[in-house]
């Protein structure tokens, strides 16, 4: 099972799973985010790489709030690399990756399925808590002992995090090997109303640096470059 | 924060934390639960309890299915002790504490809450995996280091779980000592329409067996008895 958001890192790790030779399910959520328009890529992405079932799931995260992909509030445009590095941005959306998780594990269960991809990674990120490596350990702990499954020993969930250590041009140059088209992916988190990328959030930069240092052209366009 | 359900067993949870002094805030799920009345119970449990604030999600597990709460499984009925204390029952919804205590730490974080109550129980229970204080323990480690707050130090989450150790009798003698109306609650799985609970299921066949465990009268009318 793969945590599916359409962008350029869960693509990459959904290619990465198919790879390792791993039948596929997807699921991605609707969270009322500011860029919903993401979850065309994400049904795109599953298609181009044949999953077997892609589960897209409303839950609404703008009734608790807090951040500016959920909320009323600006996304920061042209920050520097040392200013995304540094801190939690207003982006972070509290407990995201727990709650998308929590879902994961549950249809886990049900599909009888004990591995779970998300593709997190710790190097170039936006400095999230819930992209730890320490804490996906916390939660694979947490999830054999919070599962029908785990505890009747029928299943060990494993959380797969194969970019964790990477750096963008390295997640981009795996996802090229493996044959992604990145013009399906979509990570902008403030894109124009027909869904072209602003190029200036903090995930266009991220992603905009690592082509760079990957050596290689971004096929998406942008609003101002 | 306080999970609540309108049941007995959150319910009494919510009074103990009050009764300790907490200012109170609660979360209910509309989960497409079978008996999603308890929502009323929900309601009107906050209402004469005080909280602050009541915020009912909808999050749609029908989707995920697996469950005789969620899916098209029936209930079982009448089943005796032993029955309902072996094993994990098909009314068991995966992961169900998992997402739920996840919207509750999103929810803190916003809030800038560390105190979360959980009514969870692992005496007179349903066997279920995410009941037990070893799961508790796992998820809240997991919860500090999910979290802007855990991680900065500001904030650490802790998961009450007043009720753990207690008999369904203990709960409600409990309960009753904090002038707790259990007129107001709902625990039927399978109500009638008009929300009668049925008397049979695990969860009115634990209750009842509470109240007379603990020389008190259910005040809630059943459908057969």
């Amino acid at each position: 099972m793969i945590l599916l958001s359409g962008g350029l890192d869960s693509t990459t790790t959904l290619a990465v799973a198919r790879h390792q030779g791993f039948q596929t399910f997807a699921i991605s959520f609707n969270y009322s985010q500011r860029h919903s328009i993401e979850l065309d890529s994400a049904k795109i992405v599953a298609n181009a790489l044949k999953v077997e079932r892609h589960l897209i799931l409303n839950i609404d995260l703008s009734a608790i709030g807090g951040s500016a992909l959920t909320d009323q509030i600006p996304v920061p445009k042209d920050r520097k690399d040392q200013e995304i590095s540094s801190g939690i941005p207003v982006t972070y959306v509290p407990a995201r990756n727990t709650i998308f998780l929590s879902y994961a594990i549950a249809w886990a269960e049900v599909l009888g399925a004990e591995d779970i991809f998300i593709g997190v990674n710790a190097l170039d990120y936006s400095g999230y808590p819930d992209c730890r490596p320490e804490y996906i350990t916390a939660f694979e702990k947490m999830a054999n002992l919070a599962t029908k499954a785990g505890v009747e020993g029928k299943l060990k969930l494993k959380i797969h995090v194969p970019l964790i250590t990477m750096s963008k041009a390295e997640i981009i140059r795996t996802g090229l090997k493996l044959g992604v088209d990145y013009s399906l992916t979509h990570s902008c988190y403030d894109p124009s109303e027909q869904g072209i990328a602003c190029g200036r959030c903090d995930s266009c930069l991220l992603r905009l640096k690592g082509f760079a240092e990957a050596g290689a052209s971004d096929p998406l366009r942008y609003q101002e470059r």
